[in-house]
């Protein structure tokens, strides 16, 4: 490959140039392999945070982070791929669900994922509150599962887009995460890397969303489903609002409890109805024409999922822990809850344990927040808001500290005007 | 000092907010104390490239820039100090000549110099060319001289303003070093710290200055005098012109050659033109009331200069290196000469030897370009444009190689829109 200067790359993007595909290549992999340092590459991540990317910049720059590892070959098995990824929220343990649903319906779902940082929880941290049940899988056994189970959720393994992850680490330092082409980037690379043949994107947009904002939670949605079709990955995108938490549980053991309920066919409305949204259009990329809720009111998605438990070393018929520590938080006034608001109780729940704020941190299986009211709803003075759960007394102050303002509570009956429920974004 | 997060201070910046006093005295001092990583203020750097710093902002990131080192204390001098310093042009050899000049004048000139980069000389590289002349004073010899001969020029201890070595080094490899607030602060930092009563500013601009576009020189002018004021140092802005080279030698021995021709009552007019017009201006700024032109004229800018040569070691009447190899360039078409480049011409006398690419390399004391026509003159095909001069013969060809299109020739008288000789920058 040519030499470039790193220099003259930072200088060409910070000036508002084109950089070639040659140069864009040399720059991460010169980086990946130490020549360009750490200070140039927050300069230049910095620069491309100003001056964004072009569509074909930015594929290049997806592709190189994938040729930096390695790439699942998925194309030998009996069902057709597909993968669903969210851009994070609270509450949101749609995964658990959606993975052994879809495929209940005739589909392959590996999904690789990653684990929590601050108020989003990850899934892995989830299902890790599961006796017995390992993250950690070999390709070989992610290539086994699919076929046997049809359900893989595991850890991505760091052969996948190495460069993403120490992109990652230094924007997170040099304040360059909040970038559509560097987030487009960092999802998708790993999504292509990981083999599907098609992928749903959930972007999320609200206070509890990485992306507040729907205009910008949209152009991500479109830059992401760009580089999905680019690479030849059915993909296309599902923006969902994300100011209140999905469901009631918010935590790690108590969104496991709460996705069983759904995969039985009850639980809450708001999680049932966007993972059936999410599992339709799953369903629709791989041409499988099943109607998802009769799997989950018939029983069938449940057994995926134990099975899917099983085979990763988990009992789902085990108690999952509970935490020592409860408190009831109650309303203070009478009246109509006009919101439940997602960042707050996402904080809170991280406070509470259940979060880390440091990629090496552990986390509480036990700690969360249950919601007990939703938007709307009358409440009288003392009656429950939240149910606080902590292991220890330092983290259930910190959770209640951080709880404060999860809740308005008005005289009038409030009046939403709803984002649209359903809003997908086609190339 | 209250302590703030890296991240937090980068994100302010690169969204365009204001920094708080504390932030920026925080920021510097945290990252010299290596609290906040390279890549760290790499990423500030660059968004402070793209957002700028408010006058406030300026002057603090200024302050506590001198307040990382020391500060020379010039106060108890019997003659008010006056400095002058140039933002870099070819062949400007000015400080030489001026600074015995305002000393013969009545002024103590403290001139606190570094060593060239690029294509562009520096002073303390060119006095190094006399034998025996030593750069390195300590304090209280440059008080002394000062005091006794009125003219110091040597280099600048590494305790002035030493966050601004690590910053200049760290904007060199990040493209993050043409940002007007950052080189106004690198400069005016340096040169506070020196104890200056006073300071003229040569702010060059045209093809062989650092800014070649003209209103971002002054821009950078008033930058410079604000902060400059700001700290209690009076002082002004000159902006000059540099598309051709200041007189007719470029190189390091050569230009000592040539000043003394200058400093004799001789040499080219365009030197004396604008060594007069900066010695003016400073003795303008410290009261002084003598014509300068009268102390070229009769030998005593010759005298101190000698003085000031031999109180740092070096022999005034000794014989210069000269280069074994010359060699002359010849026209190859008879005209008029339409221009004569300031940046090829510098960028050849680089490549001869006479200048460095990296901080830690030599120069050659001899290598350089004798210019033998000015713009407007008329020459024959075969008539001398250039004499180079190189310590062998590889220095010889890649000087060769660079000169090739530094002289235009033309067929009719060229018509010239002069820039303004004299433009100063007051506040």
């Amino acid at each position: 490959m040519r030499s470039f200067s790193a220099v003259d790359v930072i200088t060409t993007k910070r000036d508002g140039g084109v950089l070639s595909d040659d140069s864009i290549r040399w720059v991460l992999a010169a980086y990946q392999r130490g020549e360009v340092a750490e200070e140039q590459m927050s300069a230049l991540l910095m620069a491309v945070f100003f001056r964004g990317l072009s569509t074909t910049e930015l594929a290049t720059w997806t592709d190189q982070m994938i040729a930096s590892g390695d790439r699942l070959d998925l194309r030998g098995l009996s069902r057709p791929t597909v993968d669903k990824h969210s851009t994070g929220g609270v509450g949101d343990k749609i995964s658990l669900i959606l993975a052994p649903l879809v495929a209940a319906c005739g589909a392959a779902v590996p999904q690789l994922s990653g684990r929590g940082l601050g108020h989003t929880g990850g899934t892995l941290d989830k299902l890790e509150s599961i006796p017995g049940w390992r993250a950690t899988l070999s390709n070989d056994e992610i290539r086994a599962q699919l076929e046997d189970v049809g359900a893989v959720i595991c850890a991505a393994g760091s052969g996948l887009a190495p460069v993403d992850r120490r992109l990652y680490a230094l924007r997170d330092v040099t304040a360059t995460v909040a970038s559509i082409p560097l987030i487009a980037s960092s999802i998708m690379s790993k999504k292509i890397a990981e083999g599907t043949g098609a992928l749903v994107l959930d972007v999320k947009f609200g206070s509890g969303a990485f992306m507040t904002d729907v205009d910008r939670a949209r152009e991500l949605a479109h830059t992401m489903v760009g580089l999905g079709l680019d690479h030849g990955v059915k993909t296309v995108a599902h923006l969902t609002p994300m100011q209140t938490p999905l469901g009631r549980a918010v935590g790690n053991a108590l969104e496991v409890t709460e996705s069983v309920e759904v995969l039985r066919g009850g639980g809450p409305p708001d999680v049932r109805q966007l993972t059936l949204a999410l599992a339709t259009l799953m369903l629709e990329l791989v041409d499988l024409h099943v109607d998802p809720a009769t799997k989950l009111d018939d029983g069938s998605a449940y057994e995926v999922y134990e099975r899917m438990i099983r085979a990763q070393g988990g009992d789902p018929d085990a108690d999952l822990p509970v935490a020592p520590l409860r408190h009831v938080v109650v309303a203070t006034r009478s009246g109509y809850v006009q919101h439940v608001d997602a960042l707050t109780v996402g904080v809170a729940a991280w406070r509470l344990g259940a979060g880390r704020a440091r990629k090496e941190d552990g986390v509480s299986a036990s700690a969360g927040v249950l919601v007990l009211v939703r938007a709307g709803d009358h409440v009288d003075a003392g009656e429950p808001l939240f149910e606080l759960r902590a292991e220890d007394g330092a983290h259930l102050q910190r959770g209640l500290d951080a709880i404060g303002e999860a809740v308005g509570i008005v005289d009038e009956v409030p009046v939403f005007s709803l984002p649209p429920i359903l809003n997908v974004v086609r190339e």
